[in-house]
């Protein structure tokens, strides 16, 4: 009898998380399970109104202090609320973001010790394997910018930040090297997915016997 | 020439906080003063907005360390954009409950040692002085009876409640008793606010001659 699994998917904008959780969704309900799929910030009802709270308005109405407390809160009622109840019922759980992007996006910010201290007082969980999409900035703007929706976006933050978020998140994974599994989001998708799944299944393996 | 001051009002529901913060902020008006008179949760734009989110809907939508956070994200912001701002320019801000009553409120549902890592890693600031308006539960009960919108508020929390409230402020007052002052609330308005304004005046005359 297998217990569930937390999963997460981190990476630069435009790295192929979003897709990535979703084939690996689709892979486990063909095996016959029946994984949740989940996003941050987000994924119970109250995490997504604070989520509009949050990037609704002008980008700087909230200071970097206010956003992390919002984003905490919201991580907070997604734990209660979505993941711990399908944990409970042993499913796996894959989630489009976890607290490593806050470590990334707020750590910038010089928050990183606030953040550590705030995820072991209100949070005090990691997911158990952590897919990190590792790509080429470049080769990520040029995908994302395919959408017209994020044109903006990527104006705004910049080919230069997103390099630096790239060699951030190399960091982490070296950080937390036994939970982070860097994988090259290079290739084509169905390429990235069967590294993805190999991880898992041999994941899902050890959740079953151990 | 006289720094800022930073005044609290606390108590129970219905002990006359808000009455005597604008009585207070009347005075010190006709004295020639132009302090800002502001409250909790709220206070300022987004502390507004997130109040708004907190209080509506199912009491129980979201558990007690998420509703600590976002109460906790309010006051960051009430303290950055309304608070600190008024104290620059040397104004007294009156605020009508602050810190203590996340140290009661949430402090009752088992979170205060949360509540003050919390408090110490994001807000780290006390008023200087804090009026506890403390009165009889019993009378404080029947006025609040007497504004119409009060009265499920008050069947839900029950007198037993109020009068363990009252008790836990008085604590309170002892563990923090060179800030929090405690005033008997059970008296005529005018009068209550005679002893409130004696003690704020002077804190005035030592702030001008510190
Ligand atoms: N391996 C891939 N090769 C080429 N295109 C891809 C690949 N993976 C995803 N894409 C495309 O690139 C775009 C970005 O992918 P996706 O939305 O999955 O990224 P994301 O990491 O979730 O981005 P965001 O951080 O903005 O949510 C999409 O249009 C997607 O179809
Ligand atoms: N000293 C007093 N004597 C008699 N009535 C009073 C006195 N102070 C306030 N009141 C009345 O009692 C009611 C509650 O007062 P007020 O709103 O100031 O209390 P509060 O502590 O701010 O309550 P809440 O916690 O609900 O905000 C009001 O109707 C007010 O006019
Ligand atoms: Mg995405
Ligand atoms: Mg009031």
């Amino acid at each position: 009898m297998s217990k569930g699994l937390f999963l997460s998917f981190e990476g630069i904008d435009g790295s192929g998380k979003s897709t990535q959780a979703r084939l690996l969704a689709e892979r486990l309900t063909a095996d016959g399970r029946s994984p949740l799929l989940t996003r941050e910030p987000g994924g119970s009802a109250g995490a997504e109104e604070i989520r509009a709270l949050v990037l609704q308005g002008d980008p700087d109405r909230w200071s970097p202090e206010t956003e992390l407390l919002l984003f905490t809160a919201a991580r907070r009622d997604h734990l209660e609320r979505t993941i711990r109840p399908a944990l409970a019922d042993q499913r796996v759980v894959i989630c489009d973001r976890f607290a490593d992007s806050t470590r990334m996006y707020q750590g910038r910010q010089g928050l990183r010790q606030t953040v550590d201290t705030l995820h072991d007082l209100i949070i005090g969980r990691e997911p158990d394997l952590t897919l990190l999409i590792d790509m080429d900035p470049k080769a990520a703007l040029a995908r994302a910018k395919s959408r017209a929706t994020m044109e903006e976006r990527f104006e705004d933050f910049g080919l230069e930040l997103q390099q630096q978020m790239r060699q951030d998140f190399l960091a982490l994974s070296e950080e937390f090297s036994e939970r982070i599994h860097v994988i090259d989001g290079n290739r084509q998708p169905e390429i990235v997915a069967q590294d993805v799944y190999a991880i898992v299944a041999s994941a899902l393996m050890d959740t079953a016997s151990g």
